[in-house]
């Protein structure tokens, strides 16, 4: 909750206790500086629904409400239509899933999978385990249900297990009631990496010896680059795993049709949560997904998704190299995100006045994090701007870098920092991400 | 939550408190039933879809995408868009409401409105005032946020204003905390009743005088049959009261485009909880609804609205004054239900597996309390069926209520119960439902 304006609030001693923790989102603020068209937003989060064929959509519209009119403008169920619970099980096929159409349920977006959850398993108090840094928005859902959030340390394959078997350990010990272990295994918001298979297998293990639900959240696995990443954890653990997927990347996040593949006893709960708070997911977006992915290429259109990211992923990488040789980032295999760390000295969310002057936009570090951890790093997003743009950018967010460095080093008492041109470049293997 | 098959649950124990609050509704659990054709349902709340031509839909559904196609497609702002929150103004001009469109928030379906304020302003034990009956699912949502609800009794003007004083006094006298009034003034579901303009005046001065926020559910108003009802509570009254409103009446449920109007403070915590739940409402429903609101006479299409459901309304007050003219029933003036009051003796939730195979359905009265009141009494919705159905669906449920009477009769120690086709119809004025 924000503090301004309380006092002129007639209801702010009415609010639940748990208002106290639903604040605006540093992402969210910055929504209002990166939409003015002369800076480089290299913040958000948004797919270029620019290349998805307009025909296409168009094509499914009209499918939708020529031949199921009735059933897209009327309720559905709130479990979502049988028809896209069966297409749903195609696409999770992709990344090695087996499933029965009967445990999935259709949400208004994959995020509000997340808000259900939340809603179904956090008491005040209860612990969840996620990735540190994690995704902006699932902390914001988990804060507002009063959980605490305890972050686990990530490296260049993601998380590490023996972190997580260390908070575990320490939680339990401090009395703290663990509830849910949270992931993006495949490459992870904000900070690029993928979860190795090995790992997956361990932290499945370390999930089921110590009677953990995990929430397998994968928006992005579809989006790969280079090779396919490892299957789904999933694919592997039907009882011990909520795995999370949505159209928003691979179709239209404008539809907010995503779902939940759950356990048979929480798909049943998760239903009546979802029936609840919408009585049912939107069936005329249902009905145009559902035709969209019975009549077009969307396996070809996904391919074409992946060749428009790739080309920005390595115009980002390039600059990156180029004008910022002495820092260290991440080098992801699919979606949109770099992490970059800076050096110690610097404050990434001190710094984006200077950025945005300069006519640049990142998010910085402290956003992903719930603990306030993540200073000294920001994510990058090579998702919307042009290749061109994407270059520009980086140029202008090494001119604030070193702006601030040389800074730094005038009012410094200790030893002059090098400004980051001056170091060699270390692209790979990226930084320990706790 | 269902007791079925939880010791099968592995995750049983894992739950939050509030699951224990999520329990099946006894109208969901009708749907399977109603929906076998040879049924002549009267249990659902379906608007009649069919009534809105084909081609209104797919020419605001054109436009929207090629208009709108990179906006609709894409994530959109937490409070939804501003065009439509400027058309919504123009909606809700019509029952009497001046207000600017930031204090508007989209939401998916109205129902969505009603989940996120309770989880702003319900703390476990907050209690909740809402007409006896009141809408199912608003019962569903305080519940799985573990509020209590207090029934406020109801006549054919609706609320009873002493009955609110009485409650008020009650409950705060046993310490109970009273967080929200929850009402439905018109054309209320499921009593079919309205509340009088002088009653709205009455409520408001209440509210106000005793600190207790009103939440004005009107996803009916427009719909009316003969004269149009009195103008919203929230037209006289900006700070007092949160206004539900939806397009699922007057256009397409399937389309989950709903809202809240909310005094400025409460407002902003809606944006942020709406961003935490669903990210943004859907953009691409949104769009389509715009480009309705903009392009097609939906005044009128209302008036035909308005048309089809008139011409049933009178179906059922006609066949109930015909097969069952002893007993006691509401006269909507808008909107779809009539509350049928029975006999003493039966019992409506007992007697609906007998109702099923005669092949008609209801809802029974239980449905619409928190407190297991309502046996005597049962809602019949006039939305869907054709006014031939309708007769028979009422020919069926006659023969039913006879058949337990006379049952009812062969085992009674005490003096027969006349049939009630025996009896003088009372149509009006309706019994106190409370």
């Amino acid at each position: 909750m924000t503090n301004e304006g309380t006092n002129l609030d007639p209801w702010y001693d009415h609010y639940a206790q748990r208002t106290a923790g639903l604040a605006a989102s540093e992402v969210r603020a910055l929504f209002a500086v990166a939409s003015r068209p002369e800076v480089v937003s290299l913040a958000g989060g948004m797919p270029f629904v620019s290349a998805l064929p307009r025909e296409l959509v168009a094509a499914a519209m009209e499918r939708a409400l020529a031949l199921h009119g009735p059933v897209a403008l009327q309720y559905g169920s709130g479990q979502g239509s049988p028809r896209i619970r069966e297409q749903i099980l195609e696409v999770m096929a992709l990344e090695g899933i087996s499933a029965s159409a009967d445990d999935v349920v259709v949400t208004t977006g994959s995020q509000h999978a997340l808000e259900l959850l939340a809603k179904l398993f956090l008491d005040p108090g209860d612990v969840v385990l996620a990735e540190g840094p994690s995704y902006v928005t699932a902390l914001v859902v988990f804060r507002s249900f009063q959980a605490e959030v305890v972050h686990i340390a990530m490296d260049d394959h993601g998380m590490v297990p023996e972190s997580l078997r260390d908070a575990i350990v320490r939680v339990r010990a401090a009395g703290g009631r663990i509830k849910l272990l949270y992931t993006v295994p495949t490459f992870h918001n904000p900070a690029g990496v993928t979860l190795s298979w090995q790992r997956r297998m361990e932290i499945l293990e370390i999930a089921r010896a110590h009677d953990i639900l995990v929430i397998e959240d994968n928006p992005y696995g579809l989006l790969y680059f280079d090779a396919p990443p490892p299957h789904a954890m999933r694919s592997v653990e039907r009882e011990g795993v909520v795995y999370l997927g949505t159209f928003s990347k691979t179709l239209a996040p404008g539809m907010r049709v995503g779902w939940a593949l759950a356990p048979h006893a929480v798909r049943e709960k998760l239903v009546l949560a979802n029936e609840a708070a919408v009585l049912s997911p939107s069936s005329f977006s249902q009905t145009v997904v559902s035709e969209y992915l019975a009549s077009a290429d969307w396996r070809g259109q996904i391919a074409t998704f992946r060749d428009v990211y790739r080309e920005r992923r390595d115009a980002m990488l390039a600059a990156l190299a180029e004008h910022l040789p002495g820092l260290r980032w991440t080098v992801p295999n699919g979606w949109f995100y770099v992490w970059l760390s800076l050096p110690p000295n610097l404050d990434s969310k001190a710094m984006l006045p200077r950025a945005v002057k300069e006519l640049v936009a990142y998010t910085p570090g402290t956003a992903f994090y719930a603990d306030g951890d993540g200073r000294t790093a920001m994510r990058l997003s090579f998702c919307y701007p042009t290749p061109d743009y994407i270059r520009e950018g980086i140029r202008r967010l090494a001119t604030v870098i070193n702006g601030e460095l040389e800074l730094l080093n005038e009012f410094s008492q200790t030893a002059p920092l090098r400004s980051v041109r001056a170091e060699r470049g270390v692209v790979s293997p990226p930084p320990n991400l706790g």
